[in-house]
């Protein structure tokens, strides 16, 4: 046998949901910022590296290996839902951010699944609910790993537009009222929200809002549960403006309608891969079945980790510091915003009120995705990169708004934010000139 | 609105494949462990408590947060293929267990993926590869947590008998030219093997028989690929008797036909939850993408902790530790077998030479499921708890053997292991007695 065998070799056939899947576009965005070392990038989804907790986890692991019981615990297998002391500890913290107790809010441990980053809960959750065909409704914009997740289990994400108070409850009922004029209600499962600040838009869904999305979810699941899947995952950064409760809290029945998830990537580490789920009794099971397949359980060192961390004052402590600094990040990218780009006719954006992301809009006939000249100008002329637009809706890319950029202020100093922007501005004026 | 509305509302609809899915057999056996809290468990595959790396983890730990910079790597998002450090350093590892260099056997970090223990990798594989209806060949008896994640993408498991040199390679070729001659070669994809001190009956694979695999693989591949997915969960838990190379060490294509996985969870801690898999080239994007869709990398911080064990020389000398200490394990449990079950017409035992585990066989008229007279009788009255054999066979249940126990050593203390296996004698006899 040589490798020459391996010409006539028979091809590889990969599963039909393979080969429908497409990578994720953030793939792309990695392979350009690698490629180009001197661009600022105003896309990446990571958090502040100089808000990483260092000591907080430091002091975490010296209280877990200093006991050898509590050492052979974490580091023994753990179970697939979860620490129960994790899971314990988050009703409470759940129950806080409620401004409530676990007992007011019908929290207990057993509604309660610890997962690989809140990306797995998504995951699962698709793979729960969703056959090849069915619908999940989506803000335009949404979170665009969503939409490959939908994606790759075969799913149809149908959008629904949004204003100033985040997803458009009067739209999302026409839209409903359309599916179901063609018949198509019976696919609707899930209805996805990015309650706080959202990603891409930074946009928050208002209280009444919350309370109209539980009720409209409730009115239209007629022959089978449609879910709400909250996705809270930005909810602990918050720099100014209203204090919302979870839809999860609107959910008067004790949560039978919202499917809520929440992570600590944002707000503590990314690198633990800590996030859970609250998720309806009926629902727990099937869950807990799905990951017993794909993993049997998360790190339970980590979830260890996270339980000391939740049980002491740090964690409150190093939100709060997040937040100063995100703050600062967040106003550095508006003022740049105000300075550089306020002449420019036809462009606006959001001020979010916290979170990761500036939402940009453009004249329309500038467009931003991969292939654009706009792009192209920021990436290779101007060194600074942007998540386009156009990834984070739904549909066949010709109908997508295509006008829109995400502009993250996670990861860069208020200096390079303030450089990027200068930067993006010069790259969309020239190309305004030109093209425009 | 108040939870009595509750009761006329619409049922909940799983996805397809969730409705296929049963539970993991796992859950109902931790359920028994914990209800009758007196049971000596001879059923958990959990790790010897007093092996977890303590120290090794402290010092890992220490260098990681000792070291800002570190630090921060550590605790920020990784990739969804995984640490390149950690990669790099398993391709030398997995080559000196190959007994060669990271060039001589063709292996680089782009050929790895890092995954959430190797039942992720396991699980990765299965969506990739396997439509519903599809065709997984695997060792009669096989690792029953497998087996529920072949029937959660809805795929077959078909046994092959093993012997003692582990999956018999001429039966091997006999169920292939039967699944041929029926027409259902096309939907073969897979063939699945613990190829050392398999889970659950202890056997290897001989050297030879690893050979003829691969070119059993190639031979019977004809309009597609059929790969051999080859679990190497246990390969570094040798006690004794000879070394053989990997599976995919035997392919010498260059690893086109093999899909290798190993875990740090029996080795190291399963808290930490680090597997991995080798796999072809041509997989590689596929089984990313999917990884990206599930949770877009398993947790960086537990990569780096890894990492930094394996580049110091405390990770090898940890192995040999664990080794010595299931070897006298090992060695309290077959002795154990000898007292008490030797005198038992009709019941016998494999010796096996490393991993957790020894499986016992009885006279064929004592079943051993949840169901038999003996799991109650040694559940409820003797005070000790096994896997029932028939678990690992695929197949309707009627038509597995139904006589053999896994038993492990890997949770108790010799002591405890030598009660343990006294008291399940007791059970065997008496219901050998009442019902042989």
């Amino acid at each position: 046998m040589t490798a020459g065998t391996l010409k006539v070799a028979p091809s590889l056939r990969l599963s039909r949901r393979s080969q429908a899947a497409r990578g994720q576009a953030i793939s792309f965005l990695m392979q350009q910022a690698v490629e180009n070392p001197q661009v600022i990038s105003l896309a990446a989804g990571l958090v502040d590296p100089a808000t990483l907790p260092i000591p907080e986890t430091h002091a975490a692991v010296e209280r877990i290996l200093g006991d050898p019981a509590a050492a052979r615990m974490a580091l023994q297998y753990g179970t697939t839902e979860g620490s129960e002391r994790l899971r314990r500890l988050l009703c409470r913290y759940v129950a806080r951010l409620e401004g409530a107790t676990p007992e007011t809010c019908g929290l207990s441990p057993d509604r309660l699944l610890v997962t690989t980053g809140s990306q797995q809960m998504l995951s699962l959750v698709c793979e729960v609910l969703l056959d090849p065909g069915d619908i999940c409704l989506v803000a335009g914009p949404s979170y665009f790993v969503f939409l490959g997740t939908l994606e790759g289990v075969g799913a149809e994400a149908v959008s629904v537009p949004t204003d100033a108070e985040g997803l458009d409850t009067d739209r999302l009922e026409e839209t409903l009222a359309a599916l179901d004029a063609v018949g198509r209600l019976e696919r609707v499962k899930l209805i996805y929200v990015v309650s706080d600040f959202d990603n891409p838009a930074g946009l928050s869904l208002s209280t009444e809002r919350r309370h109209a999305l539980v009720e409209i979810a409730r009115r239209w699941s007629r022959s089978h549960r449609i879910y709400i899947l909250e996705d809270a995952a930005y909810r602990e950064l918050r720099y100014d403006g209203p204090v919302h409760p979870s839809i999860w809290g609107c959910d008067d029945s004790g949560g039978e309608w919202v499917i809520y998830t929440q992570t600590f990537s944002k707000t503590f580490s990314p690198g633990l891969r800590v996030g859970f789920g609250i998720v309806p009794p009926v629902l727990h099971k099937a869950l807990c079945a799905r990951k017993g397949n794909e993993d049997f359980g998360s790190a339970n060192f980590n979830q260890h980790l996270l339980a000391n961390v939740l049980e002491s004052e740090l964690y409150a402590a190093h939100v709060e510091q997040v937040c100063a600094a995100y703050r600062i990040k967040r106003d550095a990218m508006l003022e740049a915003a105000e300075e550089h780009f306020a002449g420019i006719p036809g462009v606006s954006w959001v001020r979010p009120h916290g979170g990761l992301y500036v939402w940009m809009s453009l004249p329309e006939t500038v467009q931003t995705g991969f292939d654009s000249p706009l792009f192209r100008e920021a990436v290779h002329q101007q060194g600074v990169i942007y998540v386009p637009g156009e990834l984070c809706f739904a549909g066949p890319v010709e109908e997508r708004p295509r006008q829109h950029m995400r502009l993250s202020f996670g990861v860069q100093t208020p200096e390079g934010i303030r450089e990027g922007m200068q930067r993006l501005a010069r790259a969309v004026k020239r190309v305004l000139q030109v093209h425009g």
